[in-house]
């Protein structure tokens, strides 16, 4: 049998965990559906500091969400390697419903999610990540 | 521009859920922590239908975590293709202290995390799956 090297757990910077956070197409919403917790993947952009994503689903899901801290996150890992890191971006979601608005970032999002569901815009007030390396 | 196929999303049954599920080595525990909603990365392994994974943190973070109702999230997402699935379980937390039961449980995790933090089965009670394809 190998050794196995032990694996390095490093914080990293709220800056370098945004950077990471924006070279992944796909992120997942963290909140509370009927007092139970919930998760979704969504496609995001992030624009001027927010997290920019469309969600699909019932207007009670669209109400739940509007006005309520949410946590959004991404993470990569290599299964071979085994090493990855995770971001995880708390704050504030709130509703966009200024088509102006939501005309200019549905141009950001890729196609065909740019056009469905209710956009939501997290400000990240809490922004934590950890890179695992062996 | 080419036109984009649309996505067709299809609801998994449980068995196909926790199928796809058993095949990829990392979940994400979604919980909340200091009334916020949080969300971890862990390798687990499936046990007798229980999610079972070792958490590394604070003994704050297992004691929050124990006898609550959790969320158990894996996914897997191909972005040149835009095609994906999610699967997420939902149920009770509990700690497992029973020192047996821990080096069984040890044994089927992958090297180094079968021997690091507490360690926590999850019994789903309500299992949902989403596929996306084009």
């Amino acid at each position: 049998m190998t050794t196995t090297p032990m694996p390095v757990l490093e914080e990293l910077s709220a800056a370098e965990a945004l950077r990471l956070m924006a070279g992944v197409p796909v992120g997942r919403v963290v909140f509370t559906e009927g007092a139970l917790p919930a998760i979704r993947p969504v496609h995001f952009v992030l624009d001027d500091g927010g997290i920019v994503f469309r969600i699909v689903g019932a207007q009670r899901l669209a109400d739940g969400l509007h006005n309520t801290v949410v946590a959004f996150q991404t993470d990569e890992y290599q299964a071979d390697r085994g090493d990855g890191w995770t971001v995880t971006a708390t704050g504030h979601a709130t509703r966009i419903t200024d088509q102006d608005e939501i005309a200019r970032l549905a141009r950001q999002l890729p196609l065909p999610w740019s056009d469905r569901g209710h956009m939501f815009r997290i400000e990240p007030e809490l922004v934590t990540g950890r890179r695992l390396t062996r």
